[in-house]
Parts: structure tokens; sequence; C-alpha cells
């Protein structure tokens, strides 16, 4: 029985998964797609594995050591003295997707919309010693905008781009029944921070070893970062700034102006106006704060990054802008931001809140219908008012989100996969982000996209409909035109469930 | 830009998918998830890589060199030492998922359900060059049946479970609508085909080597099979019977009573009645026929063996039992059978047919409502009655495949999407595999996988409906009780339909 399997086990830090393990992934696997797909993500799937290289370009030599690394056995000795002499074999299974995004993107960049929206969901690797919240073998959703709308860079677009990606994430959360009580998206930016950290005396060769400690804080022991910092040479004064929070009204004031700060467009601090009226403007603004120490370990993030913290200080998410690395990638130079968000720590949590189903309740949200791939709702503003096209931001955030019944609402015990939770239940809803006012243009950009429903928003009181299969205007029985306003009894919303 | 990822491409064997290629593959894991739901599998899903011995112990150490092996890179020097003096690193990108389910079930023998019905759908991996039809990551789908019935190991109750095994495969291939005409279900029986050679004069020692040659007709050019004959030994009589079609009326009578002919109860050669009779008894006997020359070139089958084989002689699934491998693996002796099917010959076949939609058809056909988890319907027999059995597996057979409708059928250009496709729509149906007849107990069967809808068969036209969550029997508005056929207007499928 010694040559038998039955002393083998699965590898350390992957799992087994039976079929009750399955469905609780599944569940979460549907939350993921649900909430990306109403937000008009396309899903895209790359690779498990990769050439090894295209790691080390983003990360250097260094980051194999952190991955499994993989090779053909066809190739016998003469492959395995290739991995002695190179010190690395060919491949490596694939520790994140943003490298693959980036390779899948410069391939076609050409061909592809703007800006580009895309989700995914599947196995990741890390050569880590497994502990609770990190596994070797984990699954992790990618959410990214690649690209601005056509012609469109100013920090408006951007920071409405960044906010456009927060937008699944905390969609996600309340989906699953995660609240704000529990649960913050915490932001910064990554240039401000450095502008800081300058000012302070920090050189430019420092930057990113301070972000990488920063990023460490509460992870490290304080001796840990003290002795990292003196290895990098950072003045003793920032030092204590940073680690210590000893105060100074000089060199503090940037950190005392941003910590807990709620991320709204009348309270936003210096520097934060564009990013705090894009998540006012996608309904996001009761989910984020501001939060100095913010960085996000990785070298490549420029600008705002952010993370959804739970209580006890867990990180659920992470995620920023990446505007230099699709070019890095041999793509053409192309702003970009994304987040990732792992199944092990989200599961944690959900199991932590008592918020996973069971029995024939997991078994019935599992099955329940998905989200729809075609577009149910597709909002142009044929016009640039500019008092419209917030409120078409903040409409399509309203069906993406879905609004919660009153029974629901008033019931103690609600639970999040209660058949019963939606008034009007979220719909997959697309904007279009092309600049022109041109009504025929914007129902082409609807029908490319194959949406079942036309929204033109003329005023917030004048919304026409529009069935794109059937080619037919739809009018409210009372008043013609319809409403954005979720309590007018014209909404638009109701009126899509109801066709729907 | 030497240095950047410009020049890197996905590793060879591999796919980028972009947005309508993951549609493609999203219907494909939705047809197979479906078909394994409604036949009442269970899903499971184990680790990406596995110890590389896992596959070692099974296979012998020769199967490495087909593997993508693995390691950690956290381990340097050391590691990459080890792999030289081993010649082997320490885990392997699963080739297959056989290995890693025995693995699963001897570690949970005890606990699990007699018989086990598991089936699982993820990416898989081979270091061969890539070809039409064979790459090097892939996905497959997988569905096997381990044990019995309780306490019935019988001839018939196994080529029950072989019929059943058949019975998913079938049906998602009748799901996306490959017909009768351009695939067939070809069966063989190794112990019999070992017999059969032994006649012949094929020592023990040559049988795995024959099985090996075997599968390789038409792979390989007839000198080659005729130059690994001699290598084996295989005498020049056995070699002309089995590779040249020689004629020889005393050794040859076993593959002339086999070849082509239909897997049907009133037609089955000597040997294979039991399985005729099953394949009778779920309905696939239209899609089975028998073939002398499918031995499937693993050496761990025992008995039953089939290939699901469409025009042009490709192998879109293939699969057998295999009696011995949960024991080799440590769990106790279990007899077991499953099938694989492939992502790439299936996706191949499909666009050869022209059978993927398209455009926003696509995306209707992947949004739709998936095949429900908890059981729709669950059959028991709460008597002993032979025919009653029979009648129930049928039903069984039919509320899984479900019954297209009429206009349907009628009409020529059908495509398997359509949404109006059934009279009576596919369900996820049971069967209780326990031998009492306690009708008390049937019921707390059905109760224990949370059945929706409990049926107890007295009679073909006694038919007893029960609503489950409202523990309430239902009857039939015109004679109280249903029945089993689909012409009946009390047919227990149609009222099903209108409850569920």
């Amino acid at each position: 029985m010694a040559n038998s399997a039955k002393s083998i086990q699965p590898p350390k830090g992957t799992r087994d998964l039976y079929p009750q393990d399955v469905l609780v992934r599944r569940y979460i696997q549907n939350a993921w797609r649900d909430a990306s797909l109403r937000c008009g993500f396309d899903e895209i799937e790359g690779p498990t594995f990769e050439s090894s290289n295209l790691y080390s370009i983003k990360s250097g030599e260094g980051i194999l050591s952190e991955l499994f690394q993989t090779f053909s056995g066809k190739g016998g000795q003469e492959t395995l003295d290739k991995i002695v002499a190179q010190g690395k074999a060919d491949f490596a299974l694939r520790p994140e997707f943003t490298p693959t995004l980036a390779r899948m993107y410069a391939a076609r960049a050409k061909q592809l919309p703007k800006p580009c929206k895309w989700f995914t969901a599947g196995p990741y690797f890390r050569a880590e010693r497994p502990q609770r919240g990190r596994l070797r073998e984990f699954l992790q959703w990618n959410c990214d905008i690649i690209g601005l709308p056509s012609d469109e860079d100013t920090p408006k677009t951007r920071a409405l781009m960044d906010a456009e990606t927060i937008e699944p994430c905390v969609n996600l959360l309340v989906q699953l029944g995660i609240s704000t009580d529990s649960l913050r998206i915490k932001v910064n930016d990554r240039f401000q921070f450095e502008r800081f950290l300058s000012s302070m005396g920090v050189k430019e060769s420092q930057l990113d070893g301070v972000f990488a400690l920063v990023d460490k804080i509460g992870k490290l022991a304080p001796e840990k970062l003290k002795q990292e910092s003196i290895q990098i040479g950072l003045p003793e004064s920032v030092y204590s700034v940073l680690f210590e929070q000893s105060k100074d009204n000089d060199t503090e004031s940037y950190l005392r102006a941003l910590e807990g700060k709620p991320l709204t467009s009348s309270m936003a601090p210096k520097g934060f106006e564009s990013i705090a009226s894009a998540v006012d403007a996608t309904g996001l603004n009761k989910w984020c704060e501001c939060d100095p120490f913010i960085v996000r370990g990785l070298a490549y993030y420029t600008g705002t990054v952010f993370e959804a913290i739970a209580k006890g200080e867990r990180a659920v998410a992470g995620g920023g802008r990446y505007d230099n690395l699709i070019q890095l990638m041999g793509g053409p130079p192309t702003p970009a931001v994304g987040f990732a968000m792992g199944d092990v720590v989200l599961t944690n949590l959900l199991e932590d809140n008592n918020l996973i189903p069971d029995g024939p309740e997991l078994m019935e949200a599992v099955a329940k219908p998905q989200a729809s791939i075609r577009p149910e709702a597709f909002i142009a503003v044929p016009n640039n008012d500019e008092e419209n096209r917030a409120a078409a931001q903040s409409l399509a955030a309203t069906l993406r989100r879905g609004i919660e019944s009153e029974t629901y609402l008033n019931n103690e015990s609600r639970k999040p996969w209660n058949p019963d939770r939606y008034a009007v239940r979220p719909l997959h809803t697309r904007t279009s982000y092309k600049s022109t006012t041109n009504p025929g243009k914007l129902r082409k950009d609807a029908d490319s996209q194959h949406a079942k429903y036309f929204i033109e928003i003329h005023a917030p009181n004048k919304v026409e409909l529009t069935d794109m299969d059937k080619r037919e205007a739809i009018t409210s029985p009372t008043h013609g035109s319809f409403s954005i306003n979720p309590t007018d009894p014209n909404f638009i919303g109701s009126a899509l469930n109801e066709l729907l």
C-alpha cells in the first residue's frame, strides 16, 4: 500500500471541492459575473500559464521566486539542464491577470472599443506559505477599463472610469448583503501622495520603497518597518510622520486632510474633486472614503488607488489606475484602471457575516436566472447638456444596482438571496461613450451592442424609450414620456421591469 | 522595445479568449452543466495541479514526459537541484481528472452516497504538439458514477450504471443539436475482447499491448502497426484478423458478430445482453452500436468501454468502466464508470455543423435559465415490480431529455437554441437507488436530496405526485392519478411543466 495513492494529499494550499463546496463557489462566481455584466463589462479569459518572461518584464526576475514555474516534460534532460542554467523555467502559472490583459489588449488595440470594459474570473497561483485568507491556488475576479471614451482625455473622464471600475466591486458587495457598516472602499491618489512625500524630502528613487513600506503597515512588526525604512534611507522625520503618527502641523497636513474623510463632492479634499464628483455620479459615495495610507504595493500603479477594507482590516479587493502598463507591454500608450478580488477572503467575510445560504436555499440561489448578456437598457444623451449627462450616469448606476423593495428593507431578518428582494431588479445597463449627440449614431451604438431597450434622456422628466428588437417607440400610459426619478410613477426602471 | 512584452505570445497551444470567444465557451460549459445536473450528477472540482506522483502511480513514470511539470519558485537552487536529481518536478498540471476523482472519493468513501454521481468541467493540460482538435490547454467535462446502488452488485446494475453514464453524454449532444446521423456511441466490452484474444492465442502479458495497438488503428500507418505488433510478439494470424480484416470464420466470429450491430435488447450480441437492456431502458438505443475495435488506450479500463464517434471518425468523448482504480488509489474496492469530453473537438464539430448561435442569439442562449440544482422530479417505485422499475427508468430518461414540440420538429430550419423547442422541457430528474420499498424511506431519500416533486409509480397509469415543499399530494383534474405515457393527457411530465 506504500505505493498507493492513499498517502497522496491535494497539494498544500489547494482545495478539493465536494458538491456543497462547489455550490458555495458557484454562488460567488455567479455574483461576480452578474455584477460585471450589469455594469457593462465583457468577459475575457487567458491561458492558465504564461511565458515566465511576461511576469519578469513587468515585475523583475525576483517575482519568479513567488511563482509556480512550469515546463513541458517532453523536453527531457535538455529542458532540465536549461532550467538549471537559466535559473528558471519557460512558463509560470499565472499569479495575476493584469499582464495577460495588457498582452491581449496590446494584440488587438486598434479594433477594440474605447473604452474597453473587461472582466474575468478564474484560478490563480502563488508559491507562498498557505494561511488564513491566502492559498496557493485561488479564484480571482478582475474588472478593468482600458482606454477612455473617445477623444476625452481629461481628469474628469479618467475619474469617471475610476468610479465605473469601483462600481461592480460595490455592486457585488451590495448584492451579497455586505453593508457599509462592515466595509469601506478606501481611496487614495498615488500622484498626490508622491507630491506630499517629495515635499517632505523623500527622493524619487525612494518612492517605490516607501510605497511598499506603507503597504506593509499592520502586516510587519514596527521594528521591521523601522529597519526597512533605514535600509531605504528614509529621513527619521518622514518615518515618524508616516509610521508613528507623530503630529507635525507642517508636514502631516496631507495625511490629516484625508484620513477617514468621506469621498463626496461637497467635502472633497483638495486634489480629490474629480474622483469625488465621479463617485457621487455613480452613487458610490456612501461606500467611499479617503485614506492616505492606501498605496498598493505594486510599482505599476499611477493616480487613483483603492482597497475594499472590511472590519478587522481585511482587504477584500484592491486596484487602481495603471496608465503606463499597456505601453510597457508593447501596446499603444493607453490609460487603464482595474481591480481584483480573491475568493478566499471574500468567502471568509461572507461566512463570518452568515451571508452564505445553505441547503435548498443555496441550490436555488445558485440556479436563479443570471444577468442578461444582452444590454437590457442602453442610455444615451442626444445633447451636450451637463445635467442630462449626470442624470444618465446616475440612472445607469440605479438600474445596475436595482432598487430594493420596502417589504425587503423592513424585514429585519432579510437575506440577500431572497427572490422578493427587489422592487426594480438590477438590469444590465450601458451608456454611450461616444462624444456624438447625433441620435441616429447613438442608436447605432446601442444596436451594435445588441441592446434590448434604448433610452434617450432629453430632460429628467422627458425620457424616451425604444424597443430595439421591434424598432418601436414605447410610451408611458399616463404621461407619454418617462422619468428618471425612482419615486415618479413613470419611472423608466419600473417600465423596463415590466417589459423585460 | 526588445525588452517589452510585444513579442510575448500566449504559450503555443493555449488560447486568448476575447468576449465573443468566451460566449461560445460558456455556451458549451452551460450545456455540459445542464446535461449533468438534469441526469442527477453533482458537481465537484479539484486542484489545477497535483503531486506528480498521483499520475505516475496510475500510469508509470513514462507519463511525466507528456505532462507540464510544475514547481514552487520559492525553493530556489535547492528545488532545481532536486528536479535534476529526480528527473521530475514535485507537481504536474492535471492532464485528466480521474486520478483526482479517485483520490477525492477514497478520502470520503464512507460518507458518500451509493452510487456517487459526479461531474466536473475545467482546464486540463498536455505537453504535446498542438494540432487540430488537440491543444496544450483545453477544457474537459467528466461524468463518473462511483459505486453501485446499495447491495446490488449484479451485471444488471453495473450495466445500468454504464448506461446512466452514457446518458448525460447523449443528452448533451441532443441538446446541442447533434443528430444520430452524424454521431454514434460505439460500445465494446474489454473483458469479452480479452476472452476473444485469448481464444486466438494472445498471451495475458500481451493484452495491454494489443489494446494499445487496436486503439491506434487509423492513427498509425499500417507499416507502423505491423512493426509494433511484431515487437509485442503478436502471432501473424491474430495480426491479420485484427488489422488486415482478413476473413477467417473460426477466429473472427466475435468481430463479425459485433461490428456495427445496434445495441438494443432484441438484437444484442452474446455477452451484451445486460448493457443492451440498460441502454434500452434509458432510451439510448438509437444512439448506441457495438464496435469490437473500441478498446480505449488506457490500461485501467475494465468491462464496458465506449466512444462518441462523429462522422469523419472524430472521437468527441470516450470512457468506460474502471473497477480497479479506486482501490489502486487507496480507496475501498469500488466499481466505477465514467467518460470525458474535451471542448476542442466538440467546438470543431459544432462549427462544422453550423450549430453555434451568433450575435444576440448567442447572448440569449448563454443567459437562458440554467438547469435546476434542486431535483425537480424524484421518482420512486414503492414495490418490487420489475415492470414499474423499468417504467421509472424510462420516465426519468424522458424527463431528463425533454420532449420536443411538434412545431419545432416540423420546422426544417430548426435551431437547437430555439426557446420554443420543447413541449415538455428537460427536468432535473432523480430516481431512488435504495433497495427499500418502504414509501416513507423513499420519500425521505427524496427529501434529503431536496427534491421539489416526488413521483411514486404504482403502475404505468397510477402515478402519484407530491409537492415536497408544501407536503401536499397533487391530483390530476381529470383522473386523479397521472400517467407515464407522454401521449396521455395526464402525462406526469406535462403536469410538472405547469407546476414548476
